[in-house]
Formats: structure tokens, C-alpha cells, sequence
């Protein structure tokens, strides 16, 4: 079959073998998007070589112990637990130590015709949801993540810094979930309209004067992946704010440690969130994922389609088998 | 009168004019204690001219509003808000944009004879409580504060790293105000044993091996004041952990925010505490804080005394007007 292959050192769409069940299931691919992740192991981050790609909807073809999904379309969540430690037995294998990660730990991931995962992984997608927009359940997942880190009070002043694919998500995820005053603060305006139409409040970089804030924000959420990101959004918390941090920026970053401490600041890191909120609310049609898609690829032309990822303002780069 | 001021980036000992009440409390220091931020000032950070010091027990002299303060013993919370604003109208002036903070910014501080707070700063001290215990009210009671920050479950896993004055009053205030088990990591097997008499676990640097631990820490405290100290941290820490800053290492500091957000770990500032809680441990004998005294100087002597608290290993330095 065909895969989105990177290994030493060298990223390439070519012919493997298709994988077997072996207990887990099999899933034949429709669509899979491209992530700043894959683009930052195809860099060489993270040490990873194989089948790239971790967010995809696609239909059972095998599935041992849960027959019941074969046919079904189906999204999945990406860290597979060794099944036995505290934390898988708890049902939630996001951080077992000895986690594999679809197309980030281990693992081949989805950008191919086929891919393998524990049937548990696995969700059915609700009729209501197209494949374009069920795509984005792993991100969406991601961003409705926070509400699980971070106690968003009702009336709270959150700002999401960064209107890129994550920025969007973010925003209109705890705008959706939570009672709180979302702005998103960004450099352009489509991009930002984007969010403005789902009922987010938004604001231009150059036009942020933390000085004139009628009062300092209660959550900031860095979604820019970028240092600078950081030192802006101590800038406009107040004291004992928090800081979510979601961008993955890889090796050392400088803060000033010393203003967190002075300030009290919670800086708290979210990664993979679990995807049932998030088929909610594509379900419900409550965020508007549509319209992050950039443009669609051949998975034969996956290389291409890196490279275009990779380009400043794109926003979701997809892949179809 | 006698004051240990730091002016024109010189430290000296002087006689300046003693304050007037404006308003205010006056109190007669009987014991003034050096604390590193004061060393840090020394140093040209922060940018504070004026009268050094902020841990302090002494005597009132004048209050007015308070005239059944005048006579009594008394320690005082460091932070003097603008009395108007939104935090300081709920009673806690800590974050008051305006705020002055004894010996800190824009007020004179306590290795003075005499220094000037709001009556309202000021706190009896037990009878129970002699004057070299009462001069550690205000360290203890940042350490306490870790507490009003970070929820400690009971049978949680705490370190605490550095065994310096700081980590040694938070390893002891957590230990005595929470249901977790302390455990503190140092270099220095004698000041180890004042924690390990007081009921805390403690451990070698050099002999804790993180790959050893039975299983990680639920909380890591950082209190060397080095930023080997956070790396340290991020790797004993568990999943979704939270690390408690507590040195103010001024400058940049270097971390690698991908372990933040991949360990989705709560890093959370904590500076000053309520005196309330601290003076109960006091009171209670809950905490040793006498075996933390180092020396204590004549405040005419106080350039000295600050040279010495410089010194590596040394714990605290009094000053006596």
C-alpha cells in the first residue's frame, strides 16, 4: 500500500506493506490532515521514522474483539496504553509511560491507505459529519483539552494567541464549552473572521495595548508556536492567571521565570484531548471547522503536500488515499 | 537613625531620619532577617533604592487607628496595597498593581530601627513565640503559601528541592499543614537532618535516582534558586504533575516547553503567604525554624552581615538594631 513515509532522515510516499491486525484493527483511510507535528518530525524532532500522520476518519475493515465496528466510519485517538499500568486501567492511556503514539511514538500513523489501531481507540462518526469536517476531531479534540486542564469560570476573560489552525480550534472550543468571553488575538483578518463568526470576540496583534485592557485576561492560551507568544501572554494575565501552553515549540524556550513567580502564574501544558466532546460538537455543528481546510492532496503527493503545509498561513492540508 | 540602605548601586549602613506614622504604624525592629532577595537588590536587580529588609519582629510605637497595637510584639505582611482597588477591598493587597512591598519596591524596608507600615499589615505575635522564631514569620509563611496555591492531596507525593533556608521551611510547612508525604532533596546531610527531625523524608542529591523512584512526584517544589533545579523537576515529576515556583532567579531562564506540554505539567509561581497560618505552626512548635539561624550581627554591621549571608551553606543571618 501507499504511505507518507519519513526515515533516515528523508520524507517519501512509497509502497510498504499494509499492516496486519494482529488483535488490533484495521482502518482503510478516507482523508487524513496534515499537523504541525508532522512537520516537525519530518525535521527530525522526536526521533520517529515510519508512516507519519495521526489524524484521519476512515472505515473498519478489521476489527478482533469488536466485529460490531467492521463498516463503521470511524475517528481514533492516538496514544495506545500498554493496557496493564494505573493509568490504562483507568481507561485513559494518554500518558502510560509506555504509550505508543499514531504517527508520533512508534507507531505508523495515518497518512496511508491503511492503519492499524486498538479497536478501543476507535469512535464511530456520527452520520451528521463529513469526512472534511470529521478530519479535524483529533485537533478539535486537542483544543476542547483545556477544559479538562483548566477550570474556565463562568464570565472568565480568555484570550487564544495565534490564529492559525490551533489558534481557530482553541477559540471556538472553549467558547463552545465554557461560560467564558473568548478573544482571539491574531494578525489576519480572514483568519480571524473565521472565529468572529462563531460568536468569538477578536482583536488584531498591532491593535493589543495590554495597557488599555479594561482588565487583564483571567486564562491565556498560547497557540502562536512561537517564544514570543509566551512573553506577550504574561504581559496580559492577571496575577494568578494562567497560562495554557499548546504549541509543541521544540527545545529550550527562555521566560522570565521570575515574572511568574512575582505574578503567581499557573503555566499549565495541554496535549491530547479525548474525543467524545469533540464529536459533540461537530455533531452540533457548534465550531466551524470547514473552513480551516487549505487544500486537499493526493496521498501520492504527500511530499508536495508537506511542503505546502509548511508554507506561512496555510491553514489544514489533507491527504486522501 | 540606623538603616541599611542601598542607594547609587552602594550598600552601607547609615544614619538617616526616621520615618514619620503619615498615617501609618511605626514599629521599633528588634530583629531584622536577610533573606536572599535582599542580597538580589544588592546586586542591581529590581531596581529598588531605599531601606533594605522585609522579615522582621518588633515593637509598636505608634498606630494610628490602631492605638491597641502600641506597646504589643507584632511581625507585618510585606505588601501595602493602594486600599481602593478590587483585590486590596477584598482584604489582599499581594497583588495590587500599585502595592509597595516593604524593602522591596517603593517603601523603606526593616533593617532599620524603625520602620513604617499600615496598621492594618500588622499581626501579634504569641507570647509563645520568642523573637529569633517570630523574625522567620515571613519566610514560613511564603512557604505556607504554597498551600493557598496548589491543592495537596492527602497521601500525595511532594519534593521539595534545595535544602537551603527556603526548601527547608517549605518541606517543613508542607509537612505540617498538609496530609502528602514530604520528601526533601538537598547536598548537605546536616541540614537534611533538620527537616528529617521534624518528620520529613529526605534524600541526597546525588542519591536520588529519578529511573529508582518507586513512583514519581505528584509535586515538586523548586527551591534551589537554579535553573537545574526545574530540568531536575520535569524529570521526577509525573504526568499532568505540578511543579511550585518559588525562587525569584532573576533573568531569562531556560526551559524546554515541549516536556511542559507533552507531560501536560502545572507549573505554578507561588511568592508571599498569609502571616496567619505561619504564626500557628509557630505557636504550635510545628515547624523548627531556630536551627536555621546562621549568625546574627549588630545592624551597625550589616554590610558584613550581608557579605556573609552571601557565602555558600549559610543559613540565616539576623540583624539587631
Amino acid at each position: 500500500m501507499l504511505a507518507l513515509r519519513y526515515e533516515d532522515g528523508r520524507l517519501r510516499a512509497a509502497e510498504v506493506a499494509a499492516p496486519r491486525a494482529d488483535g488490533e484493527a484495521l482502518v482503510r483511510v478516507v482523508l487524513s490532515g496534515i499537523c504541525n507535528t508532522d512537520l516537525e518530525i519530518a525535521r527530525g524532532y522526536a526521533g520517529f521514522r515510519g508512516t507519519l500522520g495521526h489524524e484521519f476518519v476512515g472505515v473498519v475493515e478489521e476489527a478482533e474483539g469488536a466485529r460490531e465496528l467492521v463498516g463503521r466510519r470511524v475517528v481514533g485517538e492516538i496514544n495506545a496504553g500498554c493496557g496493564r499500568c494505573e493509568l490504562c486501567a483507568a481507561g485513559d492511556p494518554r500518558h502510560c509511560a509506555t504509550r505508543t503514539v499514531l504517527g508520533i511514538v512508534g507507531r505508523d500513523g495515518a497518512h496511508a491507505e491503511v492503519l492499524r489501531l486498538p479497536a478501543v481507540n476507535l469512535l464511530e462518526v456520527p452520520d451528521e459529519i463529513s469526512d472534511e469536517r470529521a478530519v479535524f476531531t483529533e485537533p478539535l479534540a486537542a483544543a476542547c483539552g483545556i477544559a479538562e486542564r483548566v477550570k474556565v469560570e463562568d464570565g472568565a476573560r480568555v484570550a487564544v494567541l495565534g490564529d492559525g489552525k490551533l489558534g481557530l480550534l482553541c477559540a471556538q472550543a472553549l467558547a463552545a464549552l465554557t461560560g467564558a468571553d473568548v478573544t482571539l488575538v491574531g494578525k489576519h483578518d480572514a483568519k480571524l473572521g473565521i472565529a468572529r463568526r462563531r460568536g468569538v470576540e477578536t482583536v488584531r496583534l498591532d491593535q493589543l495595548n495590554a495597557a488599555k485592557l479594561p482588565r487583564p485576561f483571567d486564562v491565556v492560551v498560547e497557540a502562536t508556536g512561537s517564544p514570543s507568544g509566551f512573553d506577550l501572554a504574561l504581559g496580559i494575565l492577571r496575577p494568578r492567571g494562567t497560562l495554557v501552553l499548546k504549541s509543541t515549540f521544540h527545545g529550550a524556550t527562555e521566560f522570565d521565570a521570575s515574572r511568574v513567580v512575582v505574578g503567581e502564574i499557573a503555566v499549565v501544558g495541554s496535549r491530547c484531548g479525548r474525543f467524545a466532546p469533540a464529536l459533540e460538537l461537530l455533531k452540533a455543528d457548534r465550531v466551524d471547522v470547514e473552513s480551516l481546510i487549505g487544500c486537499e492532496f493526493p496521498l501520492a503527493e504527500g511530499v508536495g503536500a508537506m511542503a505546502r503545509a509548511a508554507e506561512a498561513g496555510v491553514l489544514k492540508v489533507l491527504l486522501r488515499p
